[in-house]
């Protein structure tokens, strides 16, 4: 047994926190303010190459583990929730499925760019009448000839309107339940029929564009099908495995952020004569903001460190994720509530944690959602 | 003993209501983005002649008690937190306290046009290095021959961008502790050297202005002092218990919207081939979100009831604010949840509640004080 | 409105109150340890003439409402957890349908010595496989000639051991689901076949008996059916919202004495060279307590005011039960960590109210139920 | 990083848990009844060898390390909270700091026979008026001519009734405070003038004595002092570093005895025709159990860790003894819930985990003293 995170991942720790300092703190309100995507520091990101942390150094990617892409999805998390989230949506739900289901042509095609971060990927499952219940899906792919024709709607779609590529799920046999979903490769410039219909305003996060796509007769070559047709949901479950550790990740991230503004000013502030820290009420809540982020962190690492070991993780990542999403919301919670009114400003941090933390909880699959298959991996 | 809401205030009730659902809450998104004070509505609720609820009808108020202004508050933040902010800070800080410690001629001049809303009020007691400890107060008021001068900075100050008049606290008497402090009339117009600083962005209520206020050099006659001079503190505390039953009104009303939007989405939405409503977590997560409302007006119509029977209501409104301020937040954060990906967009209610709802646990005391004042009222 | 309790439930409260100082509180923990149904109080209950407060004059009750009823057990419940659900098994459950559904002269020979409090009353609709869903009834009663004769098993049957009669749910319609089911009153002494085969040690609570019986070939005259065949359910649902506002108000009766031996306590006991209700931590523990149980009877006193009002009280009953037995419980729970080591300890009560207070939220329809049973009342 | 446990450390919970299951669960309600201190189980431990796990095999140890120890604790907690307090009382505080700070002599007479289990220790710090304030200390020693003269009362001594030895911190320089207190070996047997005048009764653990002991007049020769005259403080503080991951490690154990139990009554009680481990609401309550032990579990196998390391543990075991402390009493808690009327019952185990678990939130530094211990190392 060894609680210790490696030298490696410690260095790139360190420097990635050193790039989130100096870079992206300072424009990380400025970015929500505007709406605006940061296309700048994903290109210092990919600078430091680490947009293909997971993704072999054969595709362009770094060749780390995921223990190692969870701790960098922390850093990122721990300045700006938006950054992190285009940046998981990204490297787990973009990339890391065409590395283990694409073929040698996709890879080289499709994930050199995306590990290389040339460009940023996207990957659409959700649509507006299914969140949670992924079965009932109305997009669908029909056979044209040689070419799939896809036609549907999709919904909260991280980055598609920055992305160089995207992951579509598709009914390709109507009738066949789960096993009728397939994946396609879809290029939004290239191909006629994909739009971005809908920009979504949200209470946070603003700085991460979520879409909705709309595909109109998108017609696409047999080569962009990802792994065999009917493997839409076996590899969906895959990455959601990832997913939720990049989510429980950012999430630790996230409540790290708002602990150390919290910490900091409560050292600072004096009141009745005193640091404010010197209160019961209000150094218990600092306490148990340590105390969460501690779990989390520790369910989270363990769960990536399980996957690099090759073993399921469909609980341990359900379990991660549940935990470091609430964990995220209630320490940002107590931290405004430590800053006060100055807390509520927007010129103190806590606030926009608060505000990013809340979409943990439903995001890659709603904490309702993880209750049920955490459930069932009990035999429930 | 009866719990019925007497006719009258139902019937306030109802219109109030009515003109909400009318004309607020069709705007009350758009002027949260803009950042923008809707001043078209306080004109109008000036017609509506509820600007002076529970202010005598002799000074152009409506001569109601404070539970009709409870109900009326409570109704307002069910639309909108911005509104009501704005409102109650209006009639209870800014109002009251001219109609219970002001001469017959300063009701005249200065409560009349307020009660009847032909403009609006503000009121400044906290400063940048005091939130919660009133008492180390850096503004100061010195006698120059017939007149005060004022200065000092005043942080947080609800509507004194917007307001005719602003009630200041200052002290008169420097080492006399609370007895040395006393409240005057400032007219932000009128009066050189009142300056609004800043203008705060925050989390939410964007709608109401916040204020950072800088008094320079500012010129008072006497009969701008309200009350004797050294009775500024005893005021403070006459005007917080009201402003303690304002925010809980207000907080019931945030739960009540948020609660109508859980309730109505669980109903309409389907997953799994039946309304959300019909999962226990689901219905759960609504039915508590009932029971917190309602435990939250009954604390909250106790303690108005109690302040128009002449009972010292210090430790009920306390109890009330600091129980439905929680209420507020716990309920918006999970009609956030039920709505899911759209409850995080702005399109949907949720969001906005779960932001206004933050700051309910923080205005008129925090909740760590106001555990501290009922401790206190417990003989602790 | 008039949140006053009115002056003769004021003084009956004072009068129990007294008498559940000096006679119940000494002994409360004793009769715990001894698993032994104090007898002597019931009989000095009865000489106070609160045996029967809700029932009519007519029948030898108090002729009081719910009111003063829910006062009463509260008080009970202060000081004996066991003494008060014994106490409202009896009216509630035992008493109440005999006046609501009773035929004159079953009220003579049945009503009558239980509202003068000659002997104790049960009621018996609970069965070993069906708890939380009481459609699924094993018990039966055929008709053989002129009698019924009933058999099965009833299960968590306060009382019975130590009843002149008990009520018992019987399916006399198979197949007809909730409306098969008919009401009878039993005499434990006088039937044969009525068995009591388990008195159930508890974790709390054991000063009340628990009863496990077993009903062989009990055979009755038909005038021992409670209302009419097939009424069963209806009664069952009528009694249940009565049944509800008990529990309710012996868990804030339960979570007053955890409070005040709290309070008290903290006051006392110094560490650090303070009386410990000068930490913020213990002293916010006192706070919220008194919170709770301010909540917990406003719920539950309105919930009594509208069943004397003739109003539907199934949601109000139901939220306040649920609301009151979460509110015993973290109340209690509160009260031993404020106590500490002595806490723990059975020279003090606070254990004894954490141990009793469990029930609370099981018996009469578990939390679950409850949130069920409001969600329906809320459309859900 | 390794998330495995060693596989030494995995044979040994297999032994140990089958012990468990075979000879302590088929008596551990017994014992509670009874208040009877199971002797036969101690010696059965002893034959085990689990009895001095972390001492070194040349006193008599096994020679583990303190991950194994805790592995060793959690599977008795996972039984009985009473014999797994008594067994850490046993091994955390009377032997470990023979083996740290005793003589070679000192440790061949008192550590070997409580490492083989020869018989048993305590170790006796708390005061009846000192419970979490250390250093309000009334015991004193006394030097007369050779000899050290013991004089006060101890309270809330775990074991001291059946105890071979006990370490008594005194007060032996008046004025020093905390560098005041020595720690000295009293034998109850032999040492004239030390009498258990108390045997506590308790909400919980009645099979574990809990003991005031007075000392009157103890005339101890100058090698039954332990460590340095003035070293009982810092003593104390490295004895309580061990023993906040004892209790860490058996509130982990409670959790999962009552997780199991829960669990598998989920999957086999039927209502409303299927198990209920069906309906969200129990299997959310089951999920969230395993996920606060998963947590509870990690926090306190990294803390053992650490301290195998030679690190610091004064925080993550003050985190670690919250948590799980926490996570006991809200897992017994709904477990109690989830068996509802027959959770209540004496006859099921969760009842027997929800009184113990209340203890470890109290016992060996409350969770408010860990509060303070945290924020201290956290900077606050």
């Amino acid at each position: 047994m060894d609680f210790t995170l490696p030298d490696e991942h410690r260095m790139i720790r360190e420097e990635v926190r050193r790039f989130c300092d100096e870079e992206i703190e300072p424009i990380a309100q400025e970015i929500e303010d505007e709406h605006r995507f940061p296309e700048e520091i994903f290109d210092q990101l990919a600078e430091l190459d680490v947009m293909g942390v997971p993704i072999s150094e054969e595709y362009g990617g770094l060749g780390g583990d995921t223990l190692m892409y969870a701790v960098v999805a922390e850093e990122l998390g721990r300045v700006s929730g938006s950054v992190a989230l285009s940046y998981v949506a990204h490297t787990s739900l973009a990339s890391k499925p065409l590395e283990l289901f694409g073929t040698e042509a996709q890879k080289e095609r499709w994930l050199q760019p995306l590990a290389s971060g040339e460009y940023l990927g996207g990957w659409a499952l959700t649509e507006p009448s299914s969140g949670s219940d992924a079965s009932d899906m109305d997009t669908t792919a029909e056979k044209d000839g040689d070419e799939w024709v896809l036609n549907g709607t999709k919904q909260f779609i991280t980055n598609a309107s920055e992305a160089g590529s995207v992951l579509v799920k598709a009914v390709t046999d109507p009738g066949e339940g789960y096993g009728g979903i397939s994946t396609f490769i879809v290029d939004p410039e290239e191909d006629d029929g994909f739009e971005v219909t809908t920009l979504w305003d949200k209470m946070g996060l603003n700085a991460s564009p979520t879409c909705e796509i709309k595909l109109t007769d998108v017609r696409l070559p047999e080569d962009r099908m990802l792994g065999d047709r009917g493997d839409g949901w076996e590899q969906t479950k895959k990455t959601l495995d990832g997913g939720r550790i990049s989510i429980a990740a950012i999430s630790t991230g996230l409540a790290q952020g708002a602990y150390e503004a919290a910490r900091e000013y409560s050292k600072e502030r004096e009141q009745f004569g005193q640091p404010i820290s010197k209160f019961d009420a209000i150094r218990d809540k600092v306490v148990d903001m340590d105390r969460k982020i501690e779990r989390a962190r520790l369910l989270t690492h363990k769960s990536a460190w399980q996957y690099d070991q090759g073993q399921s993780v469909t609980k341990s990542s359900s379990l991660a994720k549940l935990d470091a999403s609430e964990a995220a919301r209630e320490v940002a919670e107590d931290a405004v509530q430590v800053l006060g009114g100055y807390g509520y400003t927007e010129d103190f941090s806590p606030q926009r944690f608060y505000r990013d933390a809340k979409l943990m909880e439903i995001g890659e699959g709603t904490s309702e959602i993880q209750h049920l298959v955490i459930g069932r991996e009990l035999g429930l």
